[in-house]
């Protein structure tokens, strides 16, 4: 079984408070790590959670928003200082670069690994990551500057061997490789043939989260997640709030819904809520009137797949 | 009885722990609050001593190290958002502006206040502020990258008006702005002289504090600093690590200590501590060593004057 989780370690907008942190989740995919976002403190909700920070290969900055990149800085070089000499990919737009050497240039430091930077689009969606279990994608969204969410996918799994199966029809261990693309079996000697099927289990399901960060309700985000899993949709203001929700390029938390149930996604969380609101359920019972299996992405909530 | 207070928020070097933060300070002198840098999670340091971010009208940046400034962006940021208005005084290297100003620039922001941007200067001392009660300067340090220190300064306060003199002697009223000016007083009439001393008492001390934030050891510091009150002087690392203290333009506790002794301080606090030391009375006892009234700046630690 494949581990798929997602962490929360920042549920706050614009600004942090003492109970919510600003932007930031660690996904786990079969004990790869990687960071979505990097709110100031980042690094110490970490540390709280214990996670070794030289695990972490992979950083996705959605946008230059303060709340989403402030803690970056400070990660990357406590991982210098703590001796990492494995390369850091960090994806995210491109003046996020600038940003970093210009700090690094002034502080008169290096990183003591390889930094490398990969610049996202906001014109079409593409492949930032992939290895042979997933892929991580830019998702388009729309907000007041230039903003992608992020779309973690596994890649098909291998059918499964049935064990049952394997041995009542003899088949051949060096078989196996090829069963589980889903190629049908044939005994050399007679040329008979055994259909996968009969030989295999319907592999496990692969799994994807998409990670909506900041930005107004666009239908055009149905689309590019659709069936999704897990889709965190920001849900920064209440309904009541729908006019400051647009001219903001926020979502409001039915807006979110909407876009879940359209999406036909089977879990939803919410999060970037506006520090106005001090009981979250009210936020929770508007996505839930239009999408039920709504959840809040409070800090250190995991979510885990399936 | 003037108010003149140091606050520690952080007492870590380099990268902040769960149990140590990077450098800031917040100096209250006569209820005005001055920051004295700002590391990652400043801002809520603030917030958990309920410090009203909108009275902070001076931050003062000693260098950009990462771990004395990464928490500015934030804390400018939820300043605007929280509807500042006044104008705001940064103090800090040329390039500090430039950081900020790229920051604000890629997140399409402007604060909603007027950021009064003051360039510090590494090659002499220059008065950065001034009111009628203290002036703030800078120290010339002496570190990997251009920084310096401040000096907290109160300006010499008027003679006390000593009430039994005053009715033995029957100075009229309109006589006191002079006489706590330090001038004799005449009568009209007669042209008789009472000497101020005779009328006055002495004036409260006129206390001062210098933050030495970090520097290798160096005997220029003393003269900037002499008969200081309080010194707040980096102490990064155990006199078994002075040559690393050496390499990496930082002091020792024992340096530090010598500091304060040839400065005639009257208190000395240590603080910046390498993480690799578990037991800060390590380093508390070897600059006890050289300057017996020596204290650890800790978190959360008030000292007060005198």
């Amino acid at each position: 079984m494949t581990k798929f989780s997602i962490l929360i370690l920042g549920s706050a907008s614009a600004s942090p408070t003492l109970a919510r942190n600003p932007s930031a989740q660690l996904i786990n995919i079969n004990e790869q790590y990687y960071l979505v976002d990097c709110g100031e403190g980042t690094q110490n909700r970490l540390r709280e959670h214990k996670i070794k920070f030289q695990r972490l290969n992979h950083i996705f900055i959605s946008h230059l928003h303060g709340d989403h990149y402030l803690g970056l800085l400070g990660l990357l070089q406590t991982m210098s200082l703590l001796g990492r000499t494995l390369p850091l990919n960090l994806y995210g737009p491109k003046q996020l670069k600038e940003i970093v050497d210009m700090n690094l240039a002034y502080s008169h430091s290096t990183l003591k690994y390889l930094l490398i930077f990969h610049e996202t689009q906001t014109n079409e969606s593409v492949v930032l990551f992939e290895n042979e279990h997933i892929s991580v994608s830019t998702i388009i969204l729309d907000h007041r500057v230039p903003c992608t969410g992020f779309l973690f996918k596994e890649k098909p799994k291998p059918r499964k061997i049935n064990p049952a199966a394997i041995k009542r029809f003899e088949i051949p261990k060096y078989a196996m490789d090829n069963l589980r693309k889903g190629l049908d079996f044939c005994f050399t000697d007679t040329n008979k043939v055994i259909k996968n099927e009969l030989l295999t289990l319907t592999p496990d399901e692969c799994y994807s989260y998409a990670y909506c960060s900041d930005t107004k309700f666009n239908e055009r985000i149905v689309s590019q997640i659709k069936d999704i899993h897990i889709l965190y949709h920001e849900a920064t203001f209440m309904d009541r709030d729908v006019k400051r929700a647009e001219a903001t390029y926020h979502s409001t938390a039915k807006q979110a819904a909407t876009i879940a149930k359209q999406a036909n996604a089977k879990l939803l969380i919410i999060g970037h809520f506006s520090n106005r609101y001090k009981d979250l359920n009210l936020l929770l019972d508007e996505a839930k009137s239009i999408f039920a299996n709504t959840q809040l992405a409070l800090e250190d909530t995991v979510f885990e797949m399936p």
